[in-house]
């Protein structure tokens, strides 16, 4: 019990399983921790036994060496867990209970959590408003992607399942409810996706997918993806998704071909900025504002354009001083004329997952099956990475502590 | 009866009255009258007498020469008037209404239509989606400024006023509903401003002041207007709201001293795409992304942002080749970490003229007052084009038939 | 061309199939049209050769005799066709096209009309907000269970099928866009149903079973419908729902044994003012408040009611007088601890007709299965009136010019 | 410190002022309070020493006898306070705050807290959601008409006021935020109040009053009172509302003297089961349906009924059977013809008292006055309960540890 193993960045493209120590109801010192958040006493936590923790397509900016993060951060925001141990103030739940852990820490107490804002928490953070597990510049709460995690703010925070066996039957569907699945389903959500829309969503990487998958649950008559991966293409494909392959051009070339028509009514914005042009060879080059500029162009006017994918404030690797300070070329001209509206952010997890819990336990969605999940020990992470930032198109699910493979 | 005067565009800062055709039910060739749009009859359309047309801030950028609006274009989309002929397909709208004709021109049959988006009609440009009078590039409907002037559509688009008398008593506040006052009021509106709202609002031309009324009509607790043209900010001032001079450096300074923090709930852009930067000198040089970058930085997180300010597609007389195209460098890294969201393009008038119209005739909101109305002759709007370009603290109301003055 | 056959109501359980006039573009006198009505000039409408036409259950509360229908009154409000005839004001119908009917005629030009609002119409029915083809009391307009029929306002109502052949091979579900399936879906909307929601539909006939899949479509994870009559019931498994037969007592305890608890998210009223009573025997005589004191008991607190079964205003053939008069005795001290909110009335069709054409078009709804529609000729009207008053599980739509058999 | 005075009811008619214990961070036995709660640890409560805490119309229920509220209830849920003693658990409420506390207690912590549906928490209430201080069949939560009183859920319930001194100064106004001003602001919200809208409030009693004050800041056009009592008309039309007696007759012709049309846009019922019928004599005595059923006439098709006032699910004392168990005879078949919606249950305070705090920090509202706020001590009490059931144009505002007259 008093040991614990995790996942941490180590430089530019390393990450390694290390040892570290067990969680306890303080936030102590250590890699990433904010110093106004050293010695935060937790009496409201929990600390959980990892179940599934997810890697997510955000890690990678880290571990691409695009961020700030220092070297052993550990990664993981994306955590499924059993609880072992609560702390003294909580009240509902349970040692034994399996539970959901939203990505983005909230506190339950403050103007933010009140209106439902979670994703902008003001009490976790000393930096700004938002916070997240295993993260850079997001307060410091020791990431995920570990046997052991502690949760503060345990009674708000924590999503628990009804039932633990069913639960566990359908963990690879569940583990997506800290994510990527309410992450997609906001893009779909603020791209204003209903019954009977078409809608394009840019990248199909897991919250690419998560977000097609989102659009159909609501009623989406025609959900195209595009990327340059053919792989994840397929992937898209699988579940009944149109594709646009985004490296064989003009994306409304292709649309018009599938709809009869070049716009769509909805644009889903799933890659952010490290985004890269349209086309072969140069053209594909890394070119921030592409997503968003293509996405104007291919939105219906009066439609509505969801932005979960990541845009920073800080780029150090960007490709020119703009882009850097997290700056964009866009045409908001075409967006004005169009009548366009735009929503970005972090997605407020626990606006939706439970929700979305409904539908998985209820069969409605098959998460697990669209982003290709994929479990694997924890050892394995450091390969999955690599593999994750190859291209392939597969959602790996770090199971540390054997839940899913018994 | 076969006469009519109007005001028309004859090149970079000159505007004439000219002496031009009395409208019939039929669009004709004219300077800028798209060539799909010549001999489109207009049965469904009635013929008014104008009661009073406004200059409006839009149409300075085509007297400014940046835009390609043609010479002889005549001008005007804000108009209220007396229905002097009805086609024969008009129904309920009848000889001897006083009507406010919104100023963008929709059919009430297309998707768009249906569902209340008529800034974007389908059926009346067919360049795009989108139209209004006596504008460039809005498919050629004629302009407004002039003694008489074609409405098509006219069941669906006007607005008849209950009592003539009673309009006529408040016309100066009436004619406002025509474009400026629901500009202001959709600006405020989809910058998400409420009860107990803090407002910023950038810009106190009189879109701008618009925007501050209708947040104090929609219950905002605190409105600050931003700008640099002191005159301006005065008006502000005369109806309760604060104000920041923009030249006098970061107008987050500013609001931290009025308001103890340094962000607003709602941020609306009522400048547009001819923004200046912030400070004094070079600093006020002409920078579109301006405004947009500012109104990042002073909402607070969560919140929204209104754009009822213009951005164009193309604008020849912008400072680089990225403005030109309409392009902006904006901050969208800086938006996204706060999760913002962003609203553009015209007002679809329709969805608010009525409660507006209702809010004036029962004293709820003096908007003549607040934007300084000033009633002059159709032969003063040369004059009064030069005033408002100079930055005249004033809303210039042509009363082109004498109704105002008599 | 000259001729129409129709069906008429004749007397409680009486329709015939009469012949009857061709339709001209004014509304002449005739059984049931309004006085006020009478002589009305539709230089707007177009003419439709009946593609299909469905009966509905709320035609049956007049061939019942619960209503004071006049002898004579052709029937039919749920009309497809093809347009044959544009009136001179009509713009951008065209003969040939294929198109729906909104069962409530709307204008499109007064204040309702243009907030969405067409079941409240202002200008077509002289008595009241409100209209509809063949239905008693609604302004007379001539009913659609014929071979032609008038649609008046036809660039505002119809909604054009973008392909011919598309649209007469999906014709069985198409039809349903007339009402029933707007209707259903503007239930299971008014009800709050979202994605993952448990609903409760009451009354398992074409309504009910048509908000059962916009419920399925919308993205419910559990949607569990409730009647007497078992074909009804095997109706709605049929497609995925569950059941409960409330001629076996309360359906909370039923509701308990599908979810675990005795409440749902969401109810939705499918039955309307000729409810019965839970249970069998005496308890299940008419009793037309149980609908709605069920629901209130079944719907989770702060949960809302959709109520798209018809109430009316006067009911001679009801059980009591208050009943007459259209009162209900209401359990609202429950509904009121619980923060219940209920929405009734006409569905506006239009708010939602496009959206669901794309879903069927793309193949996301199976409407015609899931009703069971059986298309029949116009000669077999009156025994399918029988049959469905009889409890049929079956949507029965008139096929009078041979479109679907060909 | 261990003593404390509290306003009690004693019987049908009586309440008194008795000598109390001292609040501690556990929940004891006493009248009223719930079995399942005896013993409940609060460790996440405060303690406030009362500021102001205000008699409401829903005491007076309990107080006539027609509830069963057991002899000894401490009465009292509308509170504004000091806090004086904070629990271990809590982390961001301080001593010294000055806090409005929301009359309905909630968790923070379950499914409808999260919704932000506080008057439906399902934690702190055994019997049934939603729960309140010092009300019958509400948990048992002692009442804060009282020197001292506990609140749980501290950082979660309390609204801190931001300044200690202008709290104290505009004490008057901020003490509304705990009940009624949400409460009628709630109403004016759930009846689509919005700018311009003519509106109808049924009740000007305090939160009838709220209500109109509500609707005015929300922009209404129009905003009508109807009451029989002259003297609470006379308060109504003091800050500018339009009157009816509805003692004199059908509102109806009222409303059409007033707008020139019988309807309004919006209905708000503020008065509850203990209805009137209108008109003198016999036609005026309690009819509990008689506010609904009028708002049903007097609200636009297509309209919206706010439901603030309170309806229940038992009530002995009323005047037939059906009532005596909450249920009334209501005019649904109307309703239903003008698709008219209803929402009802307890103001989710949260949900609203921070903006409007702001509102009144800013001088938006001046709710006092137009509740003709009077502060009396703990000892007037008595008097004050009585002049209120007496039908006094007057908000009672108990005083009892001296911070008003200070």
């Amino acid at each position: 019990m008093s040991s614990n193993r995790a996942v941490a960045y180590q430089g530019p493209g390393r990450v390694e399983v290390i040892d570290t120590e067990y969680p306890t109801f303080e936030l102590k010192d250590g890699p990433g921790v904010n110093p106004a958040n050293v010695g935060r006493k937790v009496p409201h936590g929990v600390i959980v036994r990892t179940v599934t923790t997810n890697i997510c397509g955000s890690d990678q900016h880290m571990v691409r060496g695009r961020t700030t993060a220092p070297l052993g951060l550990v990664l993981g925001h994306e955590i499924t867990g059993e609880v072992v141990e609560v702390g003294p103030d909580v009240e509902f739940i349970r040692v034994g209970d399996i539970v959901s852990v939203p990505f983005n820490i909230s506190c339950g107490r403050c103007r933010m959590c009140k209106e439902g804002k979670t994703g902008i928490c003001l009490n976790v953070n000393p930096d700004r408003p938002g916070s997240a597990y295993g993260y850079v510049d997001m307060g410091g709460w020791v990431g995920g992607q570990a046997e052991y995690v502690l949760v503060p703010y345990a009674d708000w925070n924590l999503l628990k399942f009804p039932d633990r066996d069913q639960a566990l039957e359908k963990i690879m569907d569940l583990t997506m409810l800290s994510d990527i699945l309410p992450t997609g389903f906001h893009g779909a959500v603020t791209a204003g996706v209903g019954v009977g829309s078409t809608v394009y969503v840019a990248g199909a990487g897991p919250v690419g997918l998560a977000a097609a998958a989102s659009a159909q649950l609501l009623g989406a008559a025609v959900v195209i993806v595009g990327d340059m991966n053919e792989e994840r293409l397929a992937q898209a494909r699988s579940f009944g998704c149109e594709t646009v392959n985004v490296g064989e051009g003009d994306p409304a070339d292709q649309i018009e071909q599938l709809l009869g028509v070049r716009e769509v009514d909805c644009g889903i914005d799933a890659v952010g900025f490290e985004a890269r042009g349209h086309g072969h060879g140069e053209a594909a080059a890394e070119a921030p504002a592409t997503v968003l500029n293509s996405l104007m162009d291919l939105t219906v006017a009066g439609g509505a354009i969801g932005i979960p994918g990541l845009y920073v404030t800080g780029d150090p690797g960007a490709v020119d001083a703009a882009a850097q300070r997290g700056s964009l070329s866009l045409s908001l001209g075409t967006g004005w004329a169009k009548s366009l509206s735009f929503t970005t952010g972090q997605c407020p997890v626990m606006k939706y997952n439970r929700q979305l819990m409904m539908a998985i336990l209820h069969d409605r969605i098959q998460i697990a099956k669209a982003v290709n999940a994929t479990a694997i020990s924890l050892d394995k992470a450091p390969e999955a990475y690599a593999a994750f930032d190859a291209g392939a198109a597969t959602k790996f699910v770090l199971d540390p502590n054997g839940y899913v493979n018994a």
